[in-house]
């Protein structure tokens, strides 16, 4: 584990867009997997203007790693796509074949379907304030669990949170979403996780002791070889 | 992680001798950590008239990953560093040079050492009936301990384990051992575990079906973007 | 480069096998290219049997570096394929869609096929008492040439040459052959040679002494950052 | 070989400083070689405010890839070294410790050291119009050299090269200057060479012509597995 303490959150964004560009010159395929949310805002920010319309980023392929597709509406786009296609695939002008989409009709050959592409080289992620990374919510994965489906009785909240992320409209509101498993997440090269502000610091606190459990999922990536987690000096106040 | 299910013990031991030989014939400086044990000596009996004497091997540089110190004998070899001379380092003619102690009394340095040379390429391990490996047993070590010391009161039959290891002698046995630990071991480059036999097959069995469990210590590694595991028949029979 | 001088022909195809096995473990796939011709032999005798319907090795995928295609024969295989299926694609069963064919049809999409399936990972060679690799003869081809047509007037004994390769029958011989270039040959990520016998000696001898020349084209490979070069004590005798 | 045709000179020392801060962000020690003079200027300018007393930059390790010593002056820098640290090294507050230095006293074991410290991992250069790159000029080295002195009688104008690289002062003018060979960096992991501007158009031609001469020195790097080229419109001018 790289643990890198910068001043704020810029510097947070531009470190992590560093080590994003560098992966992407690579002469060969490239494959990440992005997160959509508020952290990252930054650094698409500073991709976006660095990626559009750029030939030699062509080898350059994008997985999500979650998706909550809305209920009854198979045509359009799931809350993470969208999201991603807002903030960074669309005005990155990134090519619809360079985009590889996790839906909840295609999860259970995620990791077979990644795998066959060569696997993930390069993940960047975000951290919640309990402990979950990627769609792996306390209480939703096992350690040992590839890309799954969790069901809206999986966690006492979970109707809730559906409800919230499809903008409160109950109709709207699917029964399940899908994710990426902690496992998945393992099998990737290089991790990168981004994370900023004093509400992080707990967890950061966490990563960084090297307690490992199941309560705090992105605890287990701490075990990882190749694991770069930037923060800003908030998330690092309880250092 | 990739599952090779070979006939029996001989082509077992074939196997992990391809995968370590591989390793070793590499240009560049390789440091792996070995086992002793009862499951590794028909691997030992490939690789001692493969390696000794030959120049073509001198950059390969070996690490034990545990040791248990015989009490008041500070000039003595410890029991598994005893082993490897015994079944490797001494027929093998491996220079001192190129054979890295982990003993009772640098094991605090042990995780930035191995981080200094380079970091581990390749570990070969055995596994526990109980679960265990290296010397992490089920309830010394958790998920996220590096290189750690483990007291003679850690378990409850830990006495009794360091009196059997040291031949039954009272007056020898030591209060403690030491052990690289589970995120010690997850930074290294490359896993191969080998197990042979019907008593490792509930092991095996929990180890392919993905359960991540700290009863199980060996678990983790299933998470390992690079782990490879080699067993017999007897040892896939609950698969 | 790597120098590994053993003893004679039986450790030279011990050594190369033990790095080539090594290579085939990979949890990944592996491309690999491998030669036909008398040096090899002894590589293959060992293989054979250890590969031979072992689902382990199912990620392996092989490609022919050259070929010399018969003359009005488009339903046969070429000399070079044709003698990698008897020494070792037959009876080692490897399956047909684990084996990818250069011929003097495809040659010119060689590299950009080669590319989109990951790269090679490894090459096995021999080289020449002329220097030659591959179907790089001297005065063929030049050092900065990719996969390439070789046509009989290339050099002034090129006729003789294709003649003898298809046994003498005149109706048989093609007007051209087909290599990967030497450019092609240092795009593979591990570059491995063997030689044997007195009549290596100076060609060895050459590569040793760090002479980069196209009038002896293998002296290219000297420069690639992973070339490993296996030679008896015969094809040593001059160093 | 990865060609990328940027629009000017600020774009091309963009993506160079891209490639450059990826690779400098691993968690593991990296040894880079970079280039004085006036091309990567530019590079600099973006790298000094974002290496700056930057702790996770610490594992970054910089070598110079020629030198030119003063006559008569051991205790001031060579030509490069003074250049380096003009331009990088003391505005980017480079411990001294993390700079390791070829000298004229110490080329013969320049090789050496780099595989030692775990071999270059990336190196960036410029490229003449002459088609020379780091001090490997036409008719001063093979491409088989290795580290190399090369003489003030070495080339018809040598002498007056060297003498204008020291400012045209005779009494400083050494006798000779050293580099590392062709064969040293095509050991190096990534070759990153930079090049902008018409007068630079010629050779950069060549480069992507596939032509590799002893004459052109630079075009021995296109066989490099690991080669990526970054020029202007300009440079471009003549593809």
């Amino acid at each position: 584990m790289k643990l890198i303490i910068v001043k704020d959150y810029q510097e947070m964004s531009q470190v992590a867009s560093e080590i994003l560009l560098g992966e992407m010159h690579d002469q060969h395929r490239k494959n990440i997997s992005i997160t959509a949310g508020a952290t990252p805002q930054g650094i698409y920010e500073i991709l976006v203007p660095r990626v559009k319309d750029k030939p030699y980023f062509q080898n350059v392929h994008y997985y999500n790693f979650d998706e909550i597709d809305v209920n009854g509406a198979e045509k359009r786009f799931g809350v993470t796509m969208s999201n991603l296609k807002k903030m960074y695939f669309d005005p990155a002008h990134i090519k619809q074949e360079n985009i590889h989409a996790l839906t909840s009709s295609n999860y259970q050959t995620q990791d077979a379907r990644i795998q066959a592409d060569g696997g993930l080289d390069l993940i960047l992620m975000g951290v919640g304030a309990d402990g979950h990374f990627c769609g792996n919510l306390p209480g939703t994965t096992k350690f040992g669990d590839l890309t799954s489906r969790i069901n809206d009785d999986a966690t006492p909240n979970m109707k809730d949170i559906l409800l919230h992320e499809v903008g409160g409209v109950a109709e709207l509101c699917p029964e399940f979403y899908v994710t990426m498993g902690p496992k998945s997440i393992m099998q990737v090269k290089k991790l990168l996780m981004v994370a900023n502000g004093e509400k992080k610091a707990s967890i950061v606190k966490a990563l960084v002791d090297g307690v490992v459990t199941e309560e705090l999922p992105a605890t287990l990536l701490t075990t990882h070889p190749d694991f770069t987690l930037v923060i800003d000096q908030e998330a690092a106040s309880l250092l």
